[in-house]
């Protein structure tokens, strides 16, 4: 099998590069935090020196990295991917980031004769783990047919949404619709536990019927154990609204919903719970209404 | 089997009629439109002259009307339900109204002697045609278990979510998730439209992921093909928002995102489309953001 390049081994990358592992690849490995490399390569990757020294060992190179400047200092920056890579080599961009950053990199990437795909997932960690990732691809057809046999390992959705920067788009679509799912939710539980019914019968009752969600199926349950260990950080979320709402402006779309979740997000970062799961929302609409979501004793 | 009385035989009265028919009750039936109560009729059940006639023909009267008004009048008005049944009568009322006129009308029919249960209904047409309607019980539990034969005849979740009015709340918390589950559609729809992705793309992905829910997979499809045939109408889930903001705001719980929303389905009617599919809020947007959410030729 190919030899594979992996920049970023956080949540997501470290259990999709394993995947990769697992079904025969070659890595080689980059992070900046050396206890993530170390466990990656225990399990049969090979560490590089740099970013560079990644795209010199390998001809496909995939990025998973928390935010823009992220991938532009691993991609365009010293001792980057660009200045590793040979000519032809084809770079995989799996992080969420800002669309207009993403289309700067990929000018470059092409001036400099390489093949670039941006890839941005959902499914969480979760999806990580259990390799059931939807992943939302733009680029070239041809570039996309070279790595979906990669994509395959790691997820199970697989769509080329487009040309290059459709899949940044479409995960700032999805991002949108799960943040007002989260609100939704929040909104439906706070009402009828402070309207006397028990949330458990709420949530048995709406996951039966056309309210049914992803969303509420997966966080409804752990909202009543109040549980807010992410999962997915409200940070984070924040950061997609705020890019989902900059290609918005970009574009000229109006978003009511989207721009009305991303300030309930702020207030839980003011809060200091920038760090709860994103169904944490669900406590700043309990702190204005004077209730908690959970079942009677 | 027992004589049931059945009073509004509308969209969703008429298939709910027609499966205890069909189950083997003998129906005893009322509506002011003569052409529904025939439909019926000709499917084996009997017409009534009056909603208080129905309640003497039977001992247990199902109610699925449009709105609060509809059911003061049926039930406690000139010739009504109250007029007409024996002691110990137990009253059914499946429609979706205000909790606050739901209350009041349990407290005549308890201190008339007769049982009452609320049981308002989510899934819409299409989950009283296939008898998967998700049903909320609020009333007593020896109620709820004399009626429940009947509710498994006309739906699939069944859930005894509290005392009296505990049916209503739920519904209206079921109306706030669907409505900002509708407009979360509508923003990442148009969004990734007017950025330039097939949005049939879009709804294969985020299908696929942590977005999944019914309201995309059942409206989303319709979308694109521009069909806004009810379904579920603007009128009737505005009217739905009003009644769970007004809910709330005896509650004292502030509910952000419905509100936003409830006024999105006012600019619907306002532009003269409340007849349309609730999904059609997408219109609105897209009026505002200058894009139909359609895939490209």
């Amino acid at each position: 099998m190919a030899s594979i390049g992996f920049i970023g081994l956080g949540i997501m990358g470290k259990p999709m590069s394993k995947h990769l592992i697992n079904a025969g690849h070659s890595l080689v490995v980059y992070d900046i935090v050396p206890a993530a490399v170390a466990d990656v390569v225990a399990a049969g990757a090979q560490a590089a020196s740099s970013c560079a020294d990644v795209a010199r060992r390998t001809d496909t190179v995939i990025t998973m990295l928390p935010d823009s400047p992220d991938v532009q200092r691993v991609l365009a920056g010293p001792d980057g991917v660009f200045s590793g890579a040979r000519k032809g080599a084809l770079i995989i961009d799996m992080s969420s980031i800002s669309p207009v950053v993403s289309r700067q990199l990929e000018q470059q990437a092409v001036a400099l004769g390489f093949k670039i795909l941006d890839a941005p997932v959902s499914g969480g960690e979760r999806g990580a783990v259990e390799a059931t990732l939807s992943i939302m691809v733009g680029g070239e057809p041809a570039d996309f047919q070279q790595a979906l046999p990669l994509f395959q390992i790691m997820g199970k959705t697989i769509v080329h949404v487009g040309s290059y920067g459709a899949g940044q788009v479409v995960k700032a679509c999805n991002q949108v619709m799960v943040a007002m799912q989260m609100e939704a939710m929040a909104e439906a539980l706070v009402l009828g536990t402070k309207a006397g019914v028990d949330p458990a019968k709420i949530i048995e009752v709406l996951t039966g019927g056309y309210a049914k969600c992803r969303v509420m199926e997966v966080r409804g349950p752990e909202i009543l154990k109040r549980n807010f260990k992410p999962g997915f950080k409200v940070d984070f979320h924040y950061k997609d609204l705020n890019i989902a709402m900059a290609t918005a402006a970009e574009y000229g779309v109006p978003l009511p919903g989207t721009a009305l979740v991303r300030e309930l997000f702020s207030a839980m970062r003011a809060a200091g719970r920038g760090g709860y799961d994103h169904s944490g929302i669900v406590t700043i609409l309990e702190e204005m209404a004077k209730v908690e979501v959970k079942s009677p004793k």
